[in-house]
């Protein structure tokens, strides 16, 4: 990944130069409901780690597990501890993201979940997306460079073997901290030229960029943002369903990274 | 600090416990511009620490020093790499809020920075305000108690000694991640009864309250959100001369806490 697509080939470089002589062996799955994340646990056979590597008293869960020859650890940032919900959006998975690089130190990030999805730009309830780039829509800062900063313009690490063999749809995603979306917010989705719309990705992609690792985003598509239905209607209505392909979607793309370095994915 | 103002006394008193018997000794300022940073680096001589104890690569800068009897560490968040303007906004605050935290174990956070004010709460350019409680406006999720959590309400530790010597106003401060305010950021900010707005102190809280470390907001008004200019006009043409007034207000807010512990605050 590259910072506002300026410097992608350097960036890359530098970040595939550890892993591009070796298949990749560590992979870090971040997800941010646990609804998104068990299938993926149990298909995996992951188990959750007591003692995660993580401060005393986050709410942040971490499962570990072996699957062929990758070492896979998922991350969730667990449930609100006074509410009981999961903790999404950007600052929680800007948190997790950061704790489990220090603490792991892995090759790649999958930042795998559930997405809205434009059906004007193609996209269907229970689609699975990959990510080209990704950047905030709820971000405004109206002084100049400022406005760049606040979009937060992020590539996503270039995987185009891995696209085509899974037939994977390609389209940009982009992030805010809000289920709904406001004119304003959709003003700048269609700046962004989203296809997909989530709430932690470019949160995700910040952290990957400063930590110089690279990162993919795998979203499945739950709700149709410019349908009819209303989006958290929608939403809950397919959120078991859609999480069930997105762990085969996972389970694909972890099945195609295995043995392979970066650079052929 | 307490999440949602259920539990601020049960909290308040944990987190008090280590540090009531004996008086304060380290405190984190966590600042998001340089602008505002500067000053008050002067004025209590700090230095910055090239090993910063953070990780390689973020732009993140720490500054060290001691006050009378006070340990000081300020950080603020570096300027993005590429495009060279502050990391402001709520992941890199949250970020460098954290790993703070996790490198210097202090005793308290003052998160100290400029704000838009609302003249229909009473607020003026060059006010300084002590936030009462802390939350945010531009994390909609319209879905029951997922609603509650996207506002994050957070009481700040109480400082009722503080205020009342200082003759600091105190309001609430409300935090969303763009200067502007559309309707449903006016909505929300409204619904949060807030005086001052914002770009990080409700993601600092919510670190804060994770990692069980009192903190309190100190922030100056820059310009008046309710009023006839353009914010960013007026954020611009007032942020040296209030970021003085800011600088003038965390000195009396630290000389006040030196020598005291927490509870007598």
């Amino acid at each position: 990944m590259a910072p506002h697509g300026e410097k992608s080939d350097a960036a890359e470089d530098a970040m595939v130069s550890g892993a591009e002589k070796r298949p990749v062996s560590s992979v870090l799955i971040v997800i941010a409901m646990q609804t998104e994340a068990l299938p993926v646990v149990n298909k995996f056979n992951l188990t959750e780690v007591p003692d995660s590597g993580f401060p005393k008293g986050v709410p942040w869960v971490r499962y570990h597990g072996f699957y062929k020859d990758l070492e896979i650890n998922l991350v969730w940032p667990g449930k609100d501890e006074s509410l009981g919900v999961d903790c999404v959006g950007t600052a929680p998975a800007s948190l997790v993201t950061y704790a489990s690089i220090q603490v792991l130190q892995p090759d790649l990030i999958i930042n795998a979940g559930t997405a809205g999805g434009f059906k004007g730009k193609g996209a269907c309830v229970g689609d699975i997306y990959l990510a080209s780039d990704v950047a905030y829509h709820d971000r405004r800062i109206p002084i100049p460079v400022f406005d760049l900063y606040g979009v937060g313009l992020r590539l996503a690490y270039t995987t185009p073997s891995l696209q085509k063999e899974l037939e994977l749809k390609v389209g940009k995603l982009s992030t805010g901290n809000s289920l709904d979306m406001s004119p304003q917010d959709e003003a700048s989705i269609v700046a962004n030229d989203a296809t997909v719309k989530d709430m932690e990705g470019a949160a995700v992609a910040y952290v990957a960029d400063l930590l110089k690792v690279p990162a993919i985003f795998v979203k499945a598509v739950t709700d149709i943002v410019d349908g009819e239905k209303p989006t958290t209607e929608e939403f809950m209505q397919n959120l078991v369903a859609v999480t069930a392909a997105l762990e085969q979607a996972v389970t694909k793309v972890i099945d195609f990274i295995n043995g392979k370095c970066l650079s052929e994915l």
